[in-house]
């Protein structure tokens, strides 16, 4: 049996390449980027002035300099005036400072004079209150680079350097399988040894948080029926998440189904609680196949743990997480040789500790129990004991 | 001059209420959920098999017979059986407990003998592998409260009490603005004195990012165009989100129209850097203007700190962040008397804290600062000096 870490490396060994498209800059949130983003103008691209007010000549005003007149008017989106004089230029944010003014007096700074003209009130400094043509960012810096995930700054980013369409990663097409013929529709009415469908939703809207519309199915629990359906997502999918199926059952057909299509099952079974039957095979065409146990925490738990890290690593997703580990809050005992998975409750202390507050789940555990958590932290299987203070790495869903 | 504090107490007063609507499970993933999820039966509904293998009665084991006949096959999705004798009824994983069988003992722990029996060959307890009927959760407990986000497991949880769609909060309609006249589109090409739009996409993918489609705007600095525009937006939307046009400058209409409008402007300015020009107002029909300092940064800042909240607490939004605070990783000095926000990256330290690393941004700052950073820290006012170490709130973005 593998432990959790041999399982994730075989998993992670096997990421894809979905290619890339150019999608429209309002539909590039959350999408991975495949391009680096360059600077095609320096920024800002002018010397733009940052305060309402007036633009003068320093010289005007070492020479001792006090009251200036209004010679013109700068503002934003106009092209660029001149100060001919010795008087001033009125200016807005976001201008570009009219040539030969090299400082900015904010109105605040100023009285305006009965003559229109204006009067100095503050001590000011040389070239205050302009914002430098190319002081953020030099004309072909790296403004993004690829792998990283689109948000509302690198959106702007792409918007500043004329980029209404970016390359992102494709999203794959993920097919969502529940077996089991105890589950029945969701609208209805389970007899008394029936449960309706409800992994699969979990799933899919797990898929569908991080903007992939997967599909859904449920296949009967036969031989037949499972081989002809499985055959032909192999076909028209980059991945197949099965829930259930997958244990020792007289029913548990999926991995005869999967050796009789000729995937390779890689690893079934894993040193792991809950998610000990999980099952990961690799179709002749490279779709891999994850056979996650049919208990809904075991099953929650696969996903995050290595479904989607198999996914980001196949987006050529290059961005680390912030929240990677965490303190645990209270002492527990897992004495098995197992790797444990315990769904915890995060919060940042008072000092600003990431504290990890877990949840008892009895032995099957529901959903229930997950709503009321927001992480996995993973226990090592070499110790039998677990002190509050100590720091273990955590999964978030 | 109102503090952060003051703007956001004033802000969040004036939360709305969109009303809610019925969404398919499928179109649930991050909305808000507005009623309370019961439980229709108990959970599991049945004594459940937990272990491939089989059931007897421990009566029997306690009797001293250690090999079963098969009488039954009781698989998951059969109706009830029953063990009518004193052998056993082979049992699958969801399956239910056969009537008159009370422990399941597992394929691994027995062997098949070569008539077909098994004989049990380890220690087995009484009840064991049986998820007893409602262990998990009792007919009629609540399952999930109002005001929380649907996630997966909240998905799940849905499902399984049959809920094929689920009353959620409705999405409001958000109009983006973006003023200035030295914008132009992101496909033009520039003149030196010009930028491409790119506040009002980062805006617009942020909204994206929590689910809400809005409408991008321009509008010319122009006061006949500015209130003919507004004057329409403010009847068919729910939100104003204006990028610019806010501080004092002479082609600065906004507060003039807004005024002629008959909305009231609850502030103008807040003691804050970046995002001190922040106004805020409340037309007549209660629909609110944010109008956002043309500054990338301080918009974007203003977004997190005030629009978020105003629009979690509209959406009834209960819960609390995760990450609310973190520790500030290198010493900064600030002794204006405003409250500095400053861009972070925040990480998780070997010891559990979760730090935030200052960005140093220039005075007026860019979205490729932002793009390095993932949170604001608030630092507060009534200091001047921030030691490494110390704990501040931060709002991720």
């Amino acid at each position: 049996m593998l432990t959790v870490n041999e399982a994730f490396e075989t998993v992670i060994n096997t990421a894809a390449d979905f290619g890339t498209e150019l999608v429209a800059i309002k539909q590039a949130e959350g999408r991975i980027l495949r391009e680096k983003i360059i600077a095609d103008r320096p920024f800002p691209p002018f010397d733009r002035v940052t305060m309402d007010g007036i633009a003068i000549k320093w010289s005007s005003y070492a020479e001792g300099k006090r009251t200036f007149e209004i010679e013109d008017l700068q503002a934003a989106g106009m092209p660029q005036k001149t100060l001919h004089g010795n008087g001033c230029v009125e200016v807005m944010t976001g201008a570009i400072v009219p040539e030969n003014a090299d400082t900015i007096i904010p109105y605040e700074d100023l009285v305006k004079n009965e003559t229109g003209s204006f009067a100095v009130v503050k001590e000011i400094k040389r070239n205050q209150n302009i914002h430098v043509r190319g002081s953020d960012v030099e004309l072909g810096a790296v403004l993004l680079n690829e792998g990283i995930r689109i948000g509302g700054a690198e959106t702007a980013v792409l918007a500043t350097v004329g980029k209404d369409k970016a390359l992102v990663s494709k999203q794959p097409k993920i097919a969502i399988v529940a077996t089991g013929d105890e589950l029945v529709e969701i609208t209805d009415q389970p007899e008394q040894h029936q449960l309706r469908m409800s992994n699969v939703y979990a799933l899919y809207n797990q898929f569908k948080n991080i903007g992939i519309e997967a599909s859904i199915h449920h296949f009967k629990d036969d031989k037949e029926v499972l081989s002809a359906n499985f055959s032909l997502l192999f076909k028209e999918k980059d991945a197949i998440i099965c829930s259930g199926g997958v244990s020792a059952g007289k029913f548990d057909y999926i991995p005869q189904v999967l050796n009789e299509l000729g995937v390779t099952i890689l690893f079934h079974k894993v040193k792991q609680r809950p998610g000990k039957p999980f099952l990961f095979g690799l179709a002749e065409n490279k779709v891999p196949f994850f056979g996650l146990p049919g208990n809904p925490v075991s099953g929650f738990m696969c996903l995050h743990r290595f479904v989607f890290p198999w996914l980001f690593k196949s987006l050529q997703f290059a961005q680390e997480s912030i929240i990677t580990r965490a303190v645990l809050a209270s002492a527990l005992k897992f004495d098995k040789p197992l790797t444990f998975f315990v769904p915890v409750k995060l919060s940042i202390s008072s000092q600003g500790y990431l504290m990890a507050d877990p949840h008892a789940t009895n032995g099957s555990g529901d959903f229930a129990t997950l709503t009321s958590a927001n992480a996995f932290m993973e226990l090592p299987e070499n110790r039998d004991f677990f002190e509050a203070g100590e720091v273990y790495p955590v999964w978030m869903y």
